[in-house]
């Protein structure tokens, strides 16, 4: 079993302030994933501008002050799931139409998280698909959370992709990104900087952190921080960059790719 | 708690080869919907063009033949699954813009059948979005069926009907379809038809059927068996005409309206 995640920075233009989609890239995509002779695949993907643009309008996950700002979060939670669910259908037909037996798996109708963590899900379903042969598409989307203050989260894919990984133990969790993986320094202003073949330790992330040139903030710092917890639980996932023609192909075949592998530190 | 069923004849152009959504109808709907003093809401929609023509295209829930058949029908699942979807978005996306705070459930992602009924779903959160003020909108879809020799299935908006108000007793099951409800005869050759107040069994229904001049058969029969089972289960239901100007309105402001009810014969 692959886990391949498809990051909202490959399949929408995420910076956009409204949904759009990556149109060429997400055909291409589709394209290679058919190519390929993957076994049995789960596909995670992120929300990109399909969701980031709501969920942060409405502060989805923050504290809920009183009764119309409760109000307010549920109607931008309403928006955000509407947004992200477009995006998945989009992912869906595409892969559909290239020939991947894509199946829908929503989220928001049975997961649910507390102080915005995966609290707990039945992959059952999951299974009972793969063993049939279709491709599940799971996706970033807004969720029920148990805590009280916040009521409501954002779910990301990276996390759904630590929780699939953890339960169901895929061969390969390949997590396609629009950078190659993990520099030791930022490559966009350092032309010595090299990507790291290997990273094992939170430590090993920090020291680069500090040297403030590398680029672990924001998103690929939240995604090293799930892969790190995943590696050790086990599970080794690779960072590689999905906007450079066939990488994603020739993981699927097995290939070793260019990329940044994170495994636990012996 | 009110259970709400929009028949896919209302919300749909029922009849076309192609989804086909009937906007004047599902505006003044949602925008009854929204005027109506509500409390707890659960709304189950059909799935009318956007579903049936790929089920029956794909013989969805017929027995399997060979592989070349399986792959067939998986794909007709996917595509059946991404047509109710759509529809699935586009309800919760008028009921929103209307002002009522509506989130998409997905049967697929949680429910099972075997032999073509719904055989376990976990309604926690349903009940918990429920309980925070949303308006959970959940779907007729295809899902997976524990029975080998067919593997999928449809499952549809009435049978959800029916497990939704047994497991949730709500205090009103509406089932609006496009008729007034059941006659003693049918109403479109015969000009003293007259429509029945009250259903209590099958024999009942039987008797009407064995006169010929009902209108009973296909998708109005299912829905009886549902609620007589429903109702000897000690939940009433009533199928009223949402083709009526404020007909829906009225019976979720507690208003009795023009319709059968199904009930418990006693």
């Amino acid at each position: 079993m692959i886990i391949l995640k498809l990051g909202g920075s490959i399949i929408t233009k995420k910076d956009y302030a409204t949904p759009t989609l990556d149109n060429k890239n997400l055909a291409r995509i589709a394209h290679e994933i058919s190519e390929s002779s993957y076994g049995k695949l789960i596909i995670v993907h992120g929300a990109g501008s399909f969701g980031h643009p709501f969920a942060s309008k409405y502060g989805i996950g923050d504290e809920i002050k009183d009764d119309q700002d409760l109000w307010n979060k549920m109607l931008g939670f309403s928006i955000t799931q509407h947004g992200v669910k477009e995006l998945n259908g989009l992912v869906c037909e595409y892969l559909r139409i290239h020939g991947v037996l894509s199946v829908s798996i929503q989220p928001s109708s049975f997961m649910l998280t507390k102080n915005k963590r995966l609290y707990s899900a039945s992959l059952d379903l999951i299974r009972k698909y793969l063993d049939l042969g279709f491709v599940p598409v799971i996706y970033g989307d807004v969720v029920l959370d148990l805590d009280e203050s916040i009521k409501i989260a954002v779910l990301s894919g990276d996390q759904i992709v630590k929780y699939l990984a953890e339960n169901l133990r895929p061969e390969r969790v390949i997590m396609a990104s629009d950078v190659d993986g993990i520099y030791n320094k930022n490559p966009k202003i350092n032309p010595d900087a090299e990507l790291l073949k290997v990273v094992t330790s939170n430590e090993q992330i920090e020291l680069i952190k500090n040297n403030q040139t590398v680029d672990v903030t924001g998103g690929m710092s939240g995604k090293l921080t799930e892969l790190l917890e995943l590696a050790n639980l086990g599970v080794e996932s690779e960072i590689i960059n999905a906007n450079k023609f066939n990488i994603i192909k020739n993981a699927l075949n097995g290939e070793k790719v260019t990329g940044t592998l994170i495994k636990k530190n012996i």
